[in-house]
C-alpha cells in the first residue's frame, strides 16, 4: 500500500466558485495562509476564466499578488485557454490546469465546443505554458458519468487521456465532477491508465454527492494515484443536485490517511482550526464530518 | 471481487434507538413492511432490553407481533442476558444477537460488567438460543476504538473473538460503533479474523460519524465480509458525538454495491421511496445523501 500521497487543496477555486457568498480577496488570502501553515503545499489558487460567467473568481489576478511566495508552494490556476494561460502566468502561477469534459454535451455547455476541439485546445495551452516557463497539468472532467448524457464509456475516456498526453502534461486527473463514481469504477480507470501511460503521474478528484467520495478516494491511492484534490470545509456544491454536497473536506480525508498511516505533511488540527474560521467566515454549516465529531482518538488532537 | 453480499436493516434498532421522537408500533411495524418490498430480507427488529433503559425499544414484543411472516425474512432481536434471550423466542425471532464490547469501560458503561463476563454471558445465551432453536449470533463492540480507552489493540479484538467463537455462533460481526474506523483497519481486521477462524461468516457494522463508513464497508466486502449492517436513511446517531451522523445509510450503501455490480437482493428506488416516507414520519431531515442526490444514471431509477 502506498505510505505518502499529495494533498492538493482546491477549495478555493472548486469550493468557493459554487458558493453563494462571494469571499473577500483578503479573506480568500487569509484562507491560504492559514492553508501552507496547516501544511498544505499546492494549491488550486483561482481560475482564469470570463469574470462574468463565474464572478466569484474575479479578482483572480488580486489573490495571487496577495499570497505568500515560498519555493515549496505551488499554487495553480484553471485556465480554459491561451488567454487564461496569460493572465495566470502574469499573475505569477507556478502551474496551470486545464480541463476537458468526457462528454461532448457537458464540454458543450462547459466550453462552448465538443471535446476533440477542447483537446485541441489543451495542446496549445500546453505549448503557451511550457514556451512561459510554468508546469501543465490536465483534468478529464465527468470521467465517471455525465448528467446529461449518463454513461461515459470508459474507453472514451482512456482515449481523450492519451490525446491529452500528447501536451506531455506534468500530470493527468480523472474528475468525478458530478459525484456519481463507485470504488470498482476509480480501481478500473487508474488501473488501465497506469498500463496505457505507465510514466504519467496521476490525480483524482472526487465529490461526495452520493457518500461515495471518501471511498473513491481510498480506491484511488490503492490504484496508484500520487495526488488527490479535497476542499477544506467540504465547501462547494453540485449544480446539478442543488441540495448536494461539495468536494471531498480536507480534513475528512486527511483523518483517513493519518489514521491509515499515510503521510500528507497536513496537520489535522491545524485543518480543523481553518475549517471552524472558514465557517465563521461563511456563515453557514460546512458539510465536513470531522467538524462535528472531531478526531480519535481525542489525544491525538 | 464479491459479487453479492447481504444487508442487514438495523435501523429498527439501532438507527430508532437513537432517535429522540419514539415511532409508534403501528409505524414500524409499516417501515418493516415497505423494507421487505423493498427486498430487504435481514432485519435487526427490535431489542429486548430494559425499558427503562432504552424506552424506544419498549414494544418489542408488540412489533414482532405485527410483523409479516415470511419463510424468507429473518427478524434479529438484541439481546443482553437470558431474560432477553427468552423474550426475543416467546416473541417469534428467528435469531438472537448479542453484544459484547471490546473494552472494559465500555462494556461497563453498557452492561455494567466488564468485557470477560459478557463473553461468559453470550456463552450462556447462545446456549440457550441453541436449545430453544433459534440462530445466535453476536458481536464485537467498539472493535477500531473505544470512546473512552482511545485504541483497542488488534490483538485484544481477535481474542475476545476467539473466545466468543466457542459459542458457535453463526455469525461474528465487528461493529465501528463510535465511526472511527479506517479501510486500512477493517482491511487487517477481516483478513486476521479469516486466517483465525476460517469457518465463521463474518458480518460488519459501521457508523459515518468521521466519514469513513462507506469506505469501510467496501473495505470489508474486499476482506471477506458476507454481511454488512446499514440503517434506513441514515437515521441513528452518536452519543459520543451528539451533532454526528448514525449508522451508514442503506440507499447510500446500495448506491455503491449496486453500481458496481455487486448484488444485494435490494432496489434502490424503493428504499429511496421508504427513505423519503420516514423522513416525514420522523419530521427531520435524514443523513442519507442519495435522499439528496437522487440515483445515477436518471434512467436507471
Amino acid at each position: 500500500m502506498a505510505r505518502k500521497i499529495e494533498i492538493v487543496e482546491v477549495g478555493l477555486r472548486d469550493g468557493l466558485q459554487s458558493e453563494s457568498i462571494v469571499l473577500p480577496t483578503e479573506q480568500k488570502i487569509a484562507l491560504i495562509e492559514r492553508l501552507i501553515a496547516a501544511g498544505v503545499r499546492r494549491l488550486e489558487a483561482a481560475s482564469f476564466v470570463n469574470p462574468k460567467k463565474v464572478p466569484q473568481m474575479a479578482d483572480a489576478e488580486a489573490v495571487l499578488a496577495g499570497v505568500p511566495r515560498r519555493a515549496d508552494v505551488t499554487y495553480t490556476g484553471l485556465v480554459l485557454n491561451r488567454r487564461g494561460v496569460e493572465r495566470a502566468v502574469a499573475a505569477g502561477c507556478d502551474e496551470i490546469g486545464m480541463v476537458i469534459v468526457a462528454s461532448d454535451t457537458f464540454n458543450r455547455r462547459n466550453q462552448g465546443v465538443p471535446t476533440q476541439e477542447s483537446v485541441d485546445n489543451w495542446l496549445e495551452i500546453a505549448a503557451a505554458a511550457r514556451r512561459s516557463g510554468v508546469r501543465a497539468q490536465v483534468t478529464i472532467a465527468a470521467a465517471f458519468g455525465c448528467p446529461f448524457e449518463g454513461e461515459v464509456p470508459l474507453t472514451r475516456v482512456l482515449d481523450i487521456a492519451q490525446r491529452a498526453a500528447e501536451g506531455e502534461p506534468c500530470e493527468i486527473a480523472f474528475a468525478d465532477s458530478i459525484g456519481v463514481a463507485v470504488p470498482a469504477q476509480v480501481s478500473e480507470l487508474f488501473g488501465r491508465m497506469r498500463e496505457l501511460l505507465p510514466g504519467i503521474a496521476l490525480r483524482a478528484h472526487f465529490h461526495n454527492t452520493r457518500n461515495t467520495g471518501i471511498a473513491n478516494a481510498w480506491a484511488a491511492l490503492q490504484a496508484g494515484a500520487a495526488a488527490l484534490d479535497a476542499s477544506i470545509g467540504g465547501i462547494g456544491g453540485c449544480p446539478f443536485a442543488p441540495a448536494a454536497t461539495g468536494n471531498i473536506a480536507t480534513e475528512d480525508l486527511q483523518y483517513l490517511l493519518e489514521r491509515s498511516g499515510v503521510e500528507t505533511g497536513l496537520s489535522l488540527r491545524a485543518l480543523l482550526q481553518t475549517s471552524e474560521w472558514l465557517q465563521e467566515s461563511l456563515g453557514k454549516t460546512l458539510p465536513a464530518m470531522l467538524l462535528k465529531s472531531g478526531g480519535f482518538p481525542r489525544s491525538s488532537l
